[in-house]
């Protein structure tokens, strides 16, 4: 069940509000979004929502089946647009295209990487500056030094940045320089991390699981959500299956299905869904196909010096088809 | 190794070749298919193959790393094209569409969905006569009297038929009424079948299995072509993963990769690849956006009367829907 | 619904259940097996089965909520034994092992095998004739000349044999020469084969499917015995999953889930399971700890000249040594 | 490539070694552990290692083909033992059990549970306090309250305590009161939390991640040892695959194959690795017939009403049982 409570709810009427529950025996978890404060409960057995309804300090009220409560699609129906300031917004209507390398390496990097996406007319550019790496030895990022660059050369050209934030303690630093906070295939379930990315004000792009499944990327984005923050976008980047052929095996379901459970805008990670660089621009069609909202792509200079993610990358000329490509059917399929 | 013969190799040329090739200790399997002869060795050793080619009974010769070899694009470079005669033809450039119900119910239904295909323009229906059932008390199929009456419904209307093949004894009477072959999931590694099938001289179209890899589904169409038969149709219909939010997962990536290995047509099999009916015109359409050549799909008069997979069944209205967006989007996806 | 019918049921007695089954709209599947005769319903409303259990020819009648019937635990609670004849039994008592090569090769190998199993004392050979490969170029087995030898030296020491059959028109001409049917991994749901083998008075032993559930394994068997055959052994061989470092990954659980579901034998197929010689002999440990009624193992005179699945085949010293294991912890953990 | 350095290695040692690697444009990473320091390095060309053997600093060198360096068993031959002090060690020779209940509930609970394992003489007693669930609307354990009143109870009699951390601020204050950290299995590549556990003295349990690979398991390990701790222990507690009949599939194989790939010891948990209640013991038992050094089971007074994970832990009597038959057969199969 989700109470939706008046703006300015005075003492009394919340007062009289917990009165109700605690004589139902229903226990609520508070969250004060940004749009609007919430009472949130799972109930364990049948009640008359309209008694709560008819209370003075309620806006709404719902009663909902699905397992996570307040980005499900069963309460709100409008799909969530993600607004990043500057009349850029992410919604099903643009097909919103963020792309860049998978590691910031050097300014230069980072320039032509810029030049190329404003000649695009990309607006928002990713780029990692911490990286999970299975082994201990390997590149790890440049780190906050790097994410400094990196904002510099953005900021400059009104381009927006999402970077991966691995744990709780980089993300007040990290705060200033970033537009979007990217939560790791590794991190889908890092329960501390989602909770302390609730209480900042920046939206949060979650990745789902290396074999997570759907509803726990729900559950992951209603961790993010229950603490506050309602800027939530789901990445599909490909599960883990038995097939070897390919990096990950995308899971095109997913994109109607997340569409259809929740209001939360969708992200196709083509790269990582299918990892093999001449087939990216392939899945990426296919996802916006499937009714993606978004896209997420990895673009270098030179794929083949990138530091990590090379063979998964586009170069200019593969990115500059691909976008064309996109401008060419977006209408027909939105 | 592929070595293609010429047309009218005589006695004395195909004995000089094969005395070269004992000599070099080469054991081939020769393949008489309708469009040329070809001798096919797994080589265990490096042989210099120019020796092969400067033979006078040899038309071409090629070194192949793949597994698979006669499928494989490493030597035939152009794409395969499935002529069923009439002027229906299965290529890239008109994303065929086959459609129909799961499983062939009555004469009444049968002349409802050839109605809709002649409306909607579609040369091909698809429709059950023998059901592979997870259980023995599961409705299995109408058999060979539902097949003639299958038949004589669609060609009185020029429609062409596809049709699942279970077992080697029903190659031979469902021969007259037949146009593709299918095997099914659970039958891409009955070996026996495909070997079979390779003796016909009618189009085979051959799912994905179940949990089949990529480079399984190929060697299984190796096992076709080899015994004779090159007019293949590979399809890919969802893999099994520990998602269960849908039916099964379908694998977009397969598309661009088996169009990358093979040059065999492939068919994009949405119904059974999410399963959810209301989701599975998104899914063709990816498919589509990824390279297939073809895509089949359920379509039943009546969805929720329907004696199997009625869950993942498009009614009329939602197919004439799926068909004119195809149609407006495949020129420039193509 | 399970209804057990008298031995001598006289046809007026059948004719008045038939009318009762009617009245109630029950369809059911007549099953002779050897051991008693049975009506099998799908039960799609509630019936008061105390109804059919009152007439005078029915002896015992189950209602069952699982999907599969006869070979449910359900209704039946003694364990299934299977009697080979000539005093070799498989049941939990004795941890029975069945061993030998992958492929008959020669009579010499078999020699060899079978002296080495009289020497352990072990009463089942296996050995396969028909080969199910991938590829068509691979080696498909020695046929029924193969099995012939095989059986000429088996009989003579009172060996008994379990081969896999890969097609129905090989039932009849391997039936003199086989006390086990074996369906392979990529055949549990070839349901033409598995209803043809229900129609043999052999037992039958089906190996789970590649990605096959634990239900559908349970379906397999079912099929066989809704075909009159009763003498079913189930057999857990690995599943497919995303780890590499293995041939298979055997599924361990299966086997206390299947003794708890099914009152038929389990089989642990270690070979398999991991793929791995080294660890082979864990891997059947493990399955007699876990429960399993008995195991099959690849065994060859020289593993690393086996024409397949040489990795994963036992040499003698290490087969002996595994047998002594067996012997001193399996009367601990039955 | 493992540079081993001797004890008392002078200034003088480390600066000609230092320019030996530099000259060889080797990097290396420096990892001071409890027993010995060690110089990493992943080469990247072969190189003689003996120019580096030769010098006086330098106890021993090695070179190392696996991915993994510090946890490879290529290096080090011996077992690693896990001394928790008081004479409890955790090896292959005594089957070391740690049990205990999900989540720490109450004085009470923990009380008997510490006497259960009293009378069963067991040392090592788990419980979670901090406990990651997919929902945030789930019970997420006591805390450090509860962690205190773990200890309490446990210390009083000899009792060690294994408990989850799930994020790097909580090492430090769980510090005084835990024997064993417990990387949950959402946690094996939380890189930050495994480097941080890294620094501490304690030893560490990485649970395998839900679809993560051994090699990823490994690699998880080498975060840890790389940043100075070599008391490491790995455990396998199933993997997710399509099967549903249980909760994951426990991965037999992994057991002889971490053994084999590494000296650390290897931990079986079996409640998780099933997760049903009544077949737990048959796992255990196969856990230790495949060769793990230890197993974690989950018990509790009263299964029925356990806040968590009730479905999959054991009473007294079905742990007693259990531990008697661990008994009876650890010798023979150890």
């Amino acid at each position: 069940m989700i109470i939706q409570l008046i703006p300015c709810i005075s003492p009394a009427q919340e007062q009289e509000l917990n009165k109700l529950l605690d004589s139902l025996q229903i226990k609520v978890m508070k969250v004060s979004a940004a749009s609007a404060t919430y009472l949130v409960a799972v109930l364990k057995q049948e009640i008359d929502i309209r008694k709560v309804g008819e209370l003075s300090g309620v806006a709404d009220v719902h009663r909902l089946t699905d397992p996570y409560k307040l980005v499900s699609h069963q309460w709100k129906v409008d799909p969530t647009e993600i607004d990043l300031g500057d009349g850029v917004v992410i919604n099903r209507k643009d097909f919103t295209i963020m792309a860049g390398p998978c590691s910031i390496e050097s300014e230069a990097q980072i320039e032509q990487v810029v030049a190329n996406l404003v000649k695009n007319n990309i607006k928002i550019m990713r780029g990692g500056v911490y990286k999970p790496r299975s082994s201990p030895y390997a590149f790890r990022g440049l780190g906050m030094n790097g994410l400094k660059m990196f904002y510099k050369a953005c900021h400059a050209q009104g381009i927006k940045i999402i970077t991966e934030v691995m744990q709780v303690s980089q993300i007040e630093p990290m705060y200033d320089y970033v537009d979007i906070y990217q939560v790791g295939a590794r991190n889908t379930q890092n329960f501390n991390l989602l909770d302390a990315l609730g209480k900042t004000d920046k939206p949060v792009m979650i990745k789902r699981g290396i074999s997570g499944t759907i509803d726990e990327l729900l559950q992951s984005a209603e961790y993010v959500f229950s603490a506050g923050n309602e800027k939530i976008l789901l990445c599909e980047r490909g599960i883990r299956s038995f097939e070897h052929a390919y990096r990950n095996t995308f899971d095109i379901n997913a994109i109607p299905i997340l569409k259809e459970k929740s209001h939360l805008p969708v992200v196709a990670d083509a790269s990582h869904g299918i990892g093999l660089r001449k087939h990216v621009p392939k899945i990426v069609l296919a996802g916006l196909a499937a009714g993606a909202d978004a896209t997420i792509v990895e673009m270098h200079p030179e794929p083949e010096k990138a530091l990590s993610d090379g063979q998964q990358t586009l170069n200019f000329s593969e990115f500059d088809k691909l976008v064309a490509k996109i401008n060419s059917i977006k209408e027909i399929l939105m």
